[in-house]
């Protein structure tokens, strides 16, 4: 498969914009220049219209997809409790077609590639092949007292790394749920297999002080000390959150090398309190991307959004106008979440061919005195044109194949989820 | 001229839903029924979508529209310092298509009124008039050692409202800009002004500490209490921000029955310290709507995203998800703002036919739990594909009459507008 974009003016990995020419083979993109006049078996005129790289959302639950505005603006007790009715209904065609809902989303708002955690993930999975969407799955696991899966969740795990591994789109790791929901000796069971099978974790870290206290009280530690101690802290971690941190705790989970995805809008939907220490976190080296959590705490998948809530509410409080600046929010929402996953991201030959275009005569892009603050500040998912992952035309001129059904099939299912 | 709008599903002022047809005579609502017969110059098939109130934009600077992007992330001083000189090189002209660029993004946006207050206000009311929208437009007044303006900015807005008044869609008043801009005997002055030809007075207040800082020094009192001992508080005012304001000064407030645009996005990214204290305000009975603020420091006119803001930034301040919740985020983009302004907002008959259509097939407004919900915490404005104004169809099918010029012209202008 080759694919090539004429006209575009490009976001280069050091802001700077260049007008020409991509040629794409197979998943990378092959060469860049003014002028290519190689044929190619798919063109896009850019019409000199922004090309960047797709967005990565670093945490999501894709399954939840039907239950958008199913459950809002309720205490936390009430809320989960409705939630957890509300789940207890969800079967894996109800998944399937969740994950088809929100992966059109990701599509439609120009996010590439995400990581995420949800029940029944190969279905999940089975949408990130059919629609072309490159998906970082994270088998859910909790105690063995505590799932509603048919058989032991660590074995399940194993057998799902084993089904997907190795395939173009889809990659398999391990989802301990929380510190909450996982003893320390599944914990460490979770990392043995995800280290033994060379892939990575994904786990929820203090996103609350609710989880920071009831972890000090069952293990006479907070969440980042006993984590520490049990040698669960390693690279391959991406935690989402880490809200509730100190300086200190900060200092190990940089040592270790872990990932965080940070959440600012499920965090703010949420009310957790506090907010995410990311300038310290910044200060200590830590490779941080963004996530929009499931569509129950956001309530949706649309980075743009993201990038302008993460700089807002760091701006808000820190009192702080300059403070985590449309740069460096453009860069958690595709760089550093693409380095927390190991993809090569960026305009430049030789990377991954995951990446859009947006129309720069949306009346949100305009004028142009600086594209990347109006990405950030101004822009929406809705100026992205095309979507191109792994190589593939996932959206072209805002169309994706099949989305009407989606649509049809998501609003007819999701009626029986219900709950009053 | 009449519009038939068949196959709505109405959102009404109780919030329950109806389906039905909706027939406008001249700028009313003048029937709605389960089906509607009569023949009509304009004949719009909802096709089952959403028809809601238009949104009502309480504080902006349309005038700016050129500037998006211009001054992003700077701390205040070297902020302030920077828009001072791109203002300095705004001509008439720029200040109509930067009003041009604003009005358009309303309508594309789905507002339908809006309150403004910036120079060469007569351009934005010619504005209004091209493209239909419905201005409230605040004639700036600073002190004469401090203006601009070609002659006094008093005698002006006189003059401005004598223009004005009584046009279909542009509504003048009297923009007394801040305590810190106009002195005392201005600020009396400007409210006779208002009082004496019936009109309103849109001003900032107490948004920043320094600006109670420094107008307790000046003054020895703080901002409310010096409006207050100058009779300057009275029904016909509509303040933007009232950020830093105590309890009592709130009782002062809606003793007065002063009304409040709230600008969270714009509070949040100019860093303005503190949170607004909506839910006291609530509680002491203050009409409080909502306003983008210009797209110097917001930087869209998405009162859709406006509404996200609103109420993510309360929750995250109160540690609580149940406070400000979608129906109350929405009232205050529409019912309350229209109150602010005398409108008679609602899908009901005999109300002003400011409506929009929202497209409940967009992957946005999927699935259909709760569509307040998915308005206020999921969508943003690029889901509405009809905006009628005072009888008119603005926008039809996401296309506005003459968008491209705009863009253009936008895009082309803004270019000598560039400081490094």
């Amino acid at each position: 498969m080759s694919i090539l974009i004429k006209n575009a003016r490009m976001l280069k990995p050091d802001f700077t914009l260049a007008v020409g020419d991509i040629y794409i083979e197979d998943s990378r993109i092959s060469e860049i220049s003014s002028k290519i006049s190689i044929e190619a078996e798919e063109v896009i005129d850019a019409g000199g219209n922004l090309v960047t790289p797709g967005l990565v959302n670093l945490h999501t639950h894709s399954g939840m997809g039907l239950l958008r505005g199913a459950n809002d603006d309720l205490e936390l007790a009430p809320w989960l409790e409705k939630l957890w009715k509300i789940e207890a209904k969800l079967t894996p065609e109800l998944v399937y077609w969740g994950s088809m809902l929100s992966l059109l989303e990701m599509v439609k708002t120009g996010t590439t590639a995400f990581l995420d955690m949800y029940q029944d993930l190969d279905q999940t999975a089975k949408v990130c092949e059919e629609l072309g969407v490159r998906g970082f799955l994270a088998w859910p696991v909790v105690d063995e007292d505590k799932t509603t899966q048919k058989g032991k969740p660590l074995d399940n795990a194993k057998r799902f790394i084993k089904d997907w591994r190795g395939h173009e789109l889809v990659n398999p790791g391990v989802g301990p749920h929380a510190i909450y929901s996982c003893n320390p000796d599944n914990l460490a069971k979770a990392k043995e297999l995800a280290d033994k099978e060379g892939t990575f974790i994904h786990m929820h870290l203090a996103e609350t002080r609710w989880e920071n206290e009831t972890t000090l009280e069952n293990y006479k530690e907070r969440p980042v000390p006993l984590l520490e101690s049990i040698n669960f802290l390693g690279e391959n971690d991406i935690f989402a959150h880490a809200t509730w941190v100190t300086k200190n705790e900060i200092k190990t989970l940089a040592k270790a090398r872990v990932k965080i995805a940070h959440n600012p809008t499920s965090n703010m939907k949420l009310a957790t309190g506090g907010v995410m220490p990311w300038k310290e976190m910044k200060e200590a080296g830590l490779t941080v991307g963004l996530g929009t959590d499931s569509v129950v705490s956001n309530n949706n998948l649309d980075m743009f959004e993201e990038m302008k809530f993460a700089a807002l509410l760091q701006k808000a409080h820190r009192w702080d106008q300059a403070v985590l600046d449309a740069r460096e929010a453009f860069s958690m929402a595709t760089y550093e979440g693409a380095k927390a996953l190991g993809l090569d991201y960026g305009i430049e030959e030789g990377k991954l061919a995951d990446l859009i275009i947006v129309d720069l005569r949306n009346h949100l892009m305009v004028p142009h005195h600086d594209l990347v603050s109006n990405l950030v500040y101004s822009a929406n998912g809705s100026v992205v044109t095309h979507t191109v992952i792994n190589g593939r035309v996932v959206m072209r001129d805002r169309k994706v194949n099949g989305e009407d059904e989606i649509i049809k099939k998501a609003v007819s299912l999701a009626k029986d989820l219900v709950i009053e």
